[in-house]
């Protein structure tokens, strides 16, 4: 059984990370999305809601939940992969600046684990102008971020800004 | 069987582009190599030998036989993917320049195909900066291309270096 | 009356093209659609076929005719601009490299006729991969182009496919 | 009347931003300089002395100050347009980088409000290494920022670092 | 004699930069490695400790000690370039995003001090991925960074992320 | 004595070209401008007036002649830095694009010849955006290139204008 590992902050998901993890589930078994618990920047949402966030958006998207499984993580990315069995680390791609961002951490990945490799796909076209960063900026203004996010992570974000 | 086409014009194939059949035989069954007969530019080498080079890299480099395979093709890619039964496109992707024109495709080959996703792998570091251009312009002065290609390469050039 | 000149090759003209088109007659009185007739690269499409592409694609996205007019030229965007009583050139944005390129012509323009500026506008993201050479690419391997260029433009690259 | 909003943060305005407005200018017969009250990162100037120094620079570079206004905003870019009947909004380019985020924030304004479209100029090259950040961290240090930005900005920029 | 400053915030110094100490000490009678001692940005080593760990770095790389010596500086780089007699200042390249940031900082730095030129050097590729921020965030989550910064900041590093 | 190769077409050289010359003076001893006799490219000019060109803008542009000299050369760059003695390449640097191209030339000079550095100086921001094709451009419609080019480059491309 093939096994991937998408790693990321999820602050929130969004309908470009889900269409990395359709992608994936053609090409791999399984695909373990993994939710960096304490990232570097302040999230936020709780790491918790982003899990549920992301349980929630796969049930709705209709990705089979038995594949497309959550878990939480800290600490080096490959360590995760080694403790869910995944041979590779899946990431999406939409412009130049993620994407040395992005050979940066593969290369060094590569160095702390050869046995694990990164695929990259190219997040959708209609998907390519969407982060969360930008979701929580116009979320924190009162704007529209349906269609960008799926509609569990609409109503967490209501709820952290609310709260604000 | 998950079966990956991985085309161009491998003019000649580089160490670069073996690193990438190499990575795509960790997630594939079957790599078929699928060598653009007929390129917009003039290639150096005719199709026959690009593909004998290949074929010889792969003996070289220890790779299995029945699983990195070696066809031409002529017209659409993703024609090409289906009548070789791929599932996926694989590229490898170097340089932000590379990346552009390789969003490029990878949306429209998506387009015409949606049944067909590209996969992306990062050339190794070392490999970051070989190019088949660059290989044909250091034999053509009589540089050396060693380390860059494999040695059937280095025969192949050699050959039709000196026939000019 | 504020006039902008659009120019190009337009061999052919795209529907990203027509999105550009589109855009400036919202801040533009009349856009000058100036196709350029002798290009250094060989068109595929005379430039009597690529005027009447662009024509018979204004009239087909209900653009107003007398608002998006057509007219050729050779030499200097600047001195074409002047000829038209052009205050502005306008061109499409889509990826970094172009955006170089765009540059380096827009500060050309502007040490050649200071009274004339360059505006930019971001080509729409469902088109942002569709280029003149990619769908001349795709017809000469006898790939649908249906959805990246007019109706008008199908046919010119069915005929002039054919011919060759 | 066209009208056209230029929001940015303008902490402090340089002469890069007002080469923008110069050239936006010759195609509206109405900019807004919308100064962002609150944004993300902890401004080194107040709101008020953002606004001074631009009214200010304003008239020092001979700019008709009934079409060239000052005015501050919360909130989503788009809202502040309306609010303000523009059919535009104008930004600046200069670097790659920059392309990159510019491209995000017009592709989202329009989902938001598609009746407004995003028009870009290109930096003048004597302004093309010129940033607020970049002004006030040379600031900051004790060195000139004379002819990177207005007068009344460097005055402002001195006053705020004998403070620190 | 000609000298050059190498500034940086060195929170570690890498093998990629002394990769470039190497390289510019080809050139230069003597390179200045010159510690910014309040970056803006929190470093996680104090200046005392990024100054120890270059030194006994440049003896482990067998580097001569009396022509590549460290300083530390506060302010505005081409003033520490003027105090230590540096005609150069000399920095290392690795990436797309890296470029445009040093081409603003040296045309900056040339506005400020025509005397003094910026000399740039390519990292050598097996560095080109390595920078002091991914060191740290790679030891904070406890992997290897044995080959990518020198012994000294090894133990820098561990001493440093225990405390925490 | 410290000598650089300063290799390329100079199709024809231009002010940036020459901002490079002079500050590699202020590094070398002496710059050798080794204009590549056949590149791949067709030359709009031949080879003995390119040299020419030059050697009468060092001179209109005060330089010393002993200390910048012109030689031509065919092959490979390190070759030619080896022929005359050179322990350098001296590049230029103005736009991202470039920096790519130059990464991998530096790269695999390297490669063929460890003894051999490249030195890359930052174009000045007023000739960012002048190169030989742009310039050769304008000049085949009628443009003013006076300001981009050195006099003598001015009648070497009105005269390969006219014959043509």
């Amino acid at each position: 059984m093939k096994v991937a590992l998408y790693p990321g902050s999820f602050d929130p998901v969004t309908n470009g990370h889900l269409d990395v993890v359709e992608r994936a589930l053609g090409l791999f078994d399984r695909v373990v999305i993994a939710v960096l618990a304490n990232p570097r920047k302040t999230p936020l949402l709780p790491v918790a809601t982003r899990v549920a966030v992301i349980e929630a958006a796969v049930a709705e998207a209709g990705l089979p939940a038995d594949r497309a499984t959550v878990i939480t993580f800290d600490g080096l990315t490959v360590d995760a992969a080694h403790a869910h069995g995944a041979a590779a680390i899946v990431r999406g791609l939409r412009a130049v600046s993620d994407f040395e961002t992005e050979l940066q951490l593969a290369h060094n990945n590569r160095r702390l684990a050869p046995d694990i490799d990164t695929v990259f796909f190219m997040t959708a076209a209609e998907y390519g102008y969407v982060s969360s960063s930008l979701v929580k900026e116009i979320a924190a203004f009162g704007g529209s971020v349906a269609g960008l996010v799926p509609a569990a992570a609409v109503t967490a974000l209501h709820e952290a800004t609310r709260e604000r």
